[in-house]
């Protein structure tokens, strides 16, 4: 079956001038395919659940953020053509919907708490008919992504006074514009910086397996006028070595209430070397990644992917055949290396169990 | 101008049955095209020491104590049409021409070590006539790397009662049979230690951005049937917490006075997360790599080497266009994350200075 696919010019752009990476339009969801950046930038339009949960699955849209909007969208498309249903039924089938998207991913946990949110909004809806209640979803999931915008901004007013001018700043895999709503986490800071006429350079680690820094990181800093230089990922401790990185600024997929950061595989490293080379490492978040019902780090469910993404790199293998290989996902960096965690709230810093707790207690 | 390929089969094999990465046949140099592997195994003739300078320049020869040996052979190659000259003339040729090869590549030492060796031979030799000298040279070509042979097997020898059973070994690059003669540096007491027996698990670092452990150490383990698994740069911190991890060894491009070790990027984060954990992590070399005119690390000059290895991988470009790159080939490790040095006269422990001296005090 041929997907609707959205030419580069059509895409809709947010306040950064940059590609809208999620959007709703028409009663449709639109999603950037971002496996295809930085050399091509397509839109394709999702018709049906399925198609959405594959489009998580296979990275399309990604970004712990992202997947959260992607997914409340995601549960109406699934939804839309069984409006004619009698609503208790109608509302088991969101229950049962939103349960099997919610697998697409098993590390971040922004995916099920937006399919949690959309659950506990129907229940609690007073809507008379199916329909309408479809209708007030689509209100709810439009709020789900219009609150993430406004998050991300605000991680970047906190962030900003952070980076102080010429610093270097490193960062690694994607948690930009693309992996949210416009600001993005680890990004906003530089973002708003970069408005405010703060100069500074980033360094973009290039993220293997799948190349999140080099195809998506560097493309959306470059657009944005941004001076990023894009490294390997083995680079870091040489340039740290050198001087060159003032501070560190990723995204995570969850935190526990303890603090811990799971991440993109490859964040425990750079934590443990900006311990050791008196650099300070910062995690930018919005409230919907802390996962107050998970203890601790060691908890949170790493996510095996395929072989295929370390033997091969698109359609040329690189690896002998047969090749035995490990591929987690996700790491998970203990809060003890987390010089704050930088959220729409502020920034908040150590003791993590008991500053997060206090500043979302209600 | 096309050059005379040698097809996998006709590639003469060394004792632990893989593919010879260097030989010489009936006066001509023959050299394993290291760029192509895994996915072909071809030969390429040397018909001149400029197509020797690009081999070298290009990683299709590679590795420390390999790039020494070729340069040897190498040198053979831009004298074998010049033994009609007079002695001296043929002498200052020889100095020339050395000179000239032992820039294709700046971090390694070994490459100037071996010509230096071939150009003092000349200069002591008591041949009568150019072409008297240059098979004394052939030979002492052949020296080096009979030599070189010996010197990797007994790394291995020393280094193999370091690998206890059922351990998990972490290596970065590849420092094996395609780096050197045979049995490797890094890999020296890995094949000591299976061919006596000892079970072990060895994860390779793919090696960003040429992927020598992806493409090379891979493979050359996977055919002598040791248990090896690939993992992406990024893995090893997580590989570690989770205990698979019970020693690093590596090989090194060069071994400052003092201890300080130049390896292939990314060595160093690999030195720096081992000692966080508590790893040990061992460095194998040969005298050849040890510069004792080179009293700290900080003063080996380390090769950037082109943007379009960080920005594409093969055809495929992978990063946007005009993207600023940063592409160091090597870093220092500091000697004080280093366990041991393992060498052809046995492990050398701390305090380096000292004990490097002491042991090669003749």
């Amino acid at each position: 079956m041929s997907r609707p696919l959205i030419a580069h010019a059509d895409i809709p752009r947010n306040r950064l001038n940059l590609p809208e990476t999620i959007w709703w339009q028409d009663g449709e969801l639109f999603l950037l395919d971002q496996t295809q950046l930085p050399l091509t930038v397509v839109g394709e339009r999702q018709d049906d659940i399925e198609q959405v949960f594959a489009s998580i699955k296979a990275l399309k849209v990604r970004g712990a953020p992202a997947i959260g909007v992607a997914g409340a969208y995601g549960l109406l498309v699934g939804l839309r053509d069984h409006q004619q249903q009698p609503l208790a039924e109608f509302i088991k089938l969101i229950q049962q919907k939103a349960d099997w998207l919610g697998e697409a991913r098993p590390t971040a946990v922004n995916l099920k708490w937006a399919l949690n949110r959309m659950v506990a909004y129907a229940q609690d809806c007073t809507a008379d008919s199916s329909a309408a209640l479809y209708e007030q979803l689509v209100q709810e999931a439009v709020r789900i992504h219009t609150e993430d915008r406004e998050l991300c901004r605000m991680i970047g007013v906190h962030g900003a006074p952070l980076i102080k001018p010429d610093t270097g700043i490193l960062t690694h895999c994607n948690a930009g514009s693309l992996a949210t709503s416009e600001f993005g986490t680890a990004t906003s800071p530089m973002y708003v910086a970069h408005s405010e006429g703060t100069a500074f350079r980033v360094y973009a680690d290039e993220t293997r397996p799948l190349l999140q820094g080099a195809r998506l990181t560097s493309w959306e800093l470059q657009q944005a006028g941004i001076d990023v230089s894009l490294i390997t990922d083995n680079m870091s401790a040489h340039l740290m070595s050198q001087g060159l990185i003032d501070m560190v600024i990723v995204g995570t997929d969850r935190v526990a209430a303890n603090g811990d950061v799971a991440n993109k595989i490859g964040t425990m490293a750079v934590a443990i070397l900006a311990r050791h080379f008196g650099i300070p490492f910062y995690v930018a978040l919005p409230y919907s990644t802390i996962d107050f019902d998970m203890p601790a780090g060691s908890g949170i469910p790493i996510e095996e992917r395929g072989e295929e993404e370390v033997t091969s790199f698109g359609a040329r293998r690189t690896a002998p055949e047969a090749m035995r290989v490990r591929n987690p996902a996700f790491d998970v960096t203990p809060h003890e290396f987390v010089t704050g965690l930088i959220t729409e709230r502020g920034v908040v810093l150590p003791p993590f169990a008991e500053n997060l707790k206090n500043q979302y207690s209600e």
